[in-house]
């Protein structure tokens, strides 16, 4: 396993996990942007825009597109979330010189009128979509509620009415900004030759223009509203609560993930033992989503309506026995357990690699090895754990709940 | 790597591809009975066992269970099919004797009858969820259309009146005879020591009894039957076309998952380019189901009530063309890749590897390396597809639709 690194002079970094031992290789573009980079006029226009990238450059129609990647038998996908837009792949190693000059030639995507308008419709399916299925809606109406007007709450997808405004001079200005060389990863994990693919990158992207692009850090805040939302098709009570968490930098984010394991997992959790093995509730988990500089640990609880208050009674006893009474080394051995197992398995593909190789570089500009990550959750003492729930008060949070119409 | 075998003497097999660069290891065991194996009367027990061996046995109740596997951090499941029960888990290696030991402990239930009335609930619970995707449905109603009233066109679920009707007393004469350390593979790829895993499976397996088991293989049939079922909650139409298809001993069923990658894989094939791409149809796809001496083609094809004509007269044409003018050497190339690259990608994790491993011991009593299928699929020529092709006419299809009630 070897770690290599380069930066072209438009400040694209090229970062790759040399693995020989590997039978495929991953490769993906790290691209710094999402909702939280979006104003509100324009929210949405991240996640429009990758899905635009597969609708071909000067040189290749959208069909096109596709043959291409056909032909290398990859599997490819892309996904945005509310701070990075991530293209990868996943391939034999004889194709990924192939896969990675047909990426580095979709980063500059012709953006055609006619496309656009065609896509919008599609966008707008996928909302509405999503807007059906509650255990999406009620986290991103909930995340909305929490960070209240900051942008840290704006919604991956956008609205009809954003989608709807949205103009394709917009999403190009949008474009020719945030996808700048300078705000971007180049990723390979896997069995591949380093100089192949820093030639590549040179001759491929050594072209595009370095621009002044950058993220507003400002601090977002923790509304602690309450709100219900009713609707006549639900038979089920959703609720998410969300409080301020830890951010992907805090050098505690090990021990928050424990924690959240420790009181949420799917099974074996105090969730699990007071809410679903008791029939309070049929799912009841929490989880942290560490942020850039930011951070919220988030729950989700589905439960028929007429336990609602036990529910949220139990919730909250539990939050508070953790401040009172905190964790114990049993509990903290079996969540060390479960992390561990699901990293290892995780990172053992050169696919599950790259993303975190990727997403390391983009909030740390560090290389973090699996020994080293490996190695920070064995170091988590139970005193850290407390710690974490001395200074986020898990019980401090805000409330959206979405269950049948009244 | 390195394969390894034993059998003892109760006609337990245990198997083992040991890769010492592995990070973790995968177990399982491969009970040789699905819904194929039951009779009408105790359709859906398979499944049904498959729950209730997760309830406990005489010394674990089933949170304590839970408990166990959580105190290892395995990732661990189990599911059920026409042909096979299977349970596993991945875990870090210092931790497969003890998940090994649970499984076995596992094997021998207690199957308590208040833990069957109550789960009787629950798996009701699963087949009306399952009524409720179209998707699933329509599969499962054209398999028991195609098969007639042979028991391969038994549902994996069962159906509501056979799960009322069955006792405790048939599962448990059920799973004393189909659960023979006769009739399971003990199976364990990755990181692992070899002579450990024997002695474990020596000591907690080697007292089970071995018994008189095996499975009916007589012919089945194809009925050709056309049958459409409206349905008032739906909108679209969603066809299930089954044929004949290749067994999963069948040297040519290689040839065979090329062609049906060519057919009608995701994206790139002939459906794609036909139906999906031209928006006749959202979702057009076919695939083997290669089975214990016999076997499915089997399409799925989701599109407006108003299409379906076009879409039905597309998909015989292009059937059709198969026979008249065959495939091309590129569409052969594509298809490889794409399948090579998905083999490569999967069996690279223990726990990809654990289910290839166990299949190939089940169906063909045969250890097959990754690159034994590599070559098997990089051999297949143009001239093997069409000796397919004209064998197996897919044309010649049972037909199940659901949609919009008229």
């Amino acid at each position: 396993m070897e770690f290599k690194k380069e930066q072209l002079a438009n400040g694209l970094v090229v970062i790759g996990e040399v693995n020989k031992s590997a039978k495929s290789t991953a490769v993906g573009f790290f691209v710094k942007t999402g909702s939280r980079d979006e104003s509100k006029e324009i929210n949405g226009v991240s996640h429009f825009l990758e899905h635009m990238l597969f609708k071909g450059t000067e040189k290749l129609a959208a069909l096109q597109v596709n043959e291409a990647f056909d032909r290398t038998g990859a599997q490819f996908n892309a996904f945005t979330s509310e701070e990075n837009t991530v293209f990868y792949a996943a391939v034999l190693p004889e194709y990924l010189v192939e896969v990675t000059n047909l990426w580095t030639e979709l980063m500059r995507p012709a953006l055609r009128n006619e496309d656009f308008d065609i896509e919008k419709g599609v966008i707008k399916q996928e909302i509405a979509m999503y807007e059906d299925l509650p255990s999406f809606d009620v986290v991103d109406r909930c995340r909305k509620l929490h960070f209240d007007s900051h942008p840290c709450g704006n919604s991956v997808l956008g609205s009809k009415e954003s989608i709807d405004g949205l103009t394709a001079d917009q999403m190009q200005a949008y474009f020719a900004n945030r996808y700048a060389p300078n705000n971007m990863v180049l990723a390979v994990a896997g069995n591949f030759d380093w100089d192949q693919i820093c030639s590549t990158a040179q001759t491929n992207c050594g072209i595009w223009q370095k621009q002044p692009v950058s993220r507003k850090l400002d601090q977002a805040p923790a509304s602690k509203k309450k709100e219900r939302l009713g609707k006549s098709n639900l038979s089920r009570e959703h609720i998410c609560l969300m409080s301020r968490g830890l951010s992907a930098q805090d050098p505690k984010r090990f021990a928050a993930s424990l924690l959240t394991m420790i009181v949420g997992d799917d099974v074996g959790s105090r969730f699990f033992w007071e809410l679903v093995d008791n029939a309070l509730a049929e799912t009841a988990t929490i989880q942290l989503g560490a942020m850039d500089g930011t951070g919220v640990f988030c729950s989700y609880i589905r439960c028929g309506n007429e336990n609602v208050g036990k529910v949220l009674d139990t919730v909250r006893s539990i939050f508070s026995s953790l401040s009172s009474s905190g964790i114990t080394e049993d509990e903290l051995t079996k969540a060390k357990n479960k992390i561990l197992s699901a990293l290892v398995i995780k990172n053992e593909l050169p696919m599950g690699r790259l993303i975190d190789l990727g997403f390391n570089w983009t909030y740390l500009q560090q290389y973090r090895t699996v020994a080293d990550d490996i190695n920070a959750i064995k170091a988590v003492t139970v005193n850290e754990i407390h710690s974490v729930i001395e200074k986020y008060n898990l019980g401090d949070f805000t409330q959206l709940s979405l269950g049948p119409a009244q």
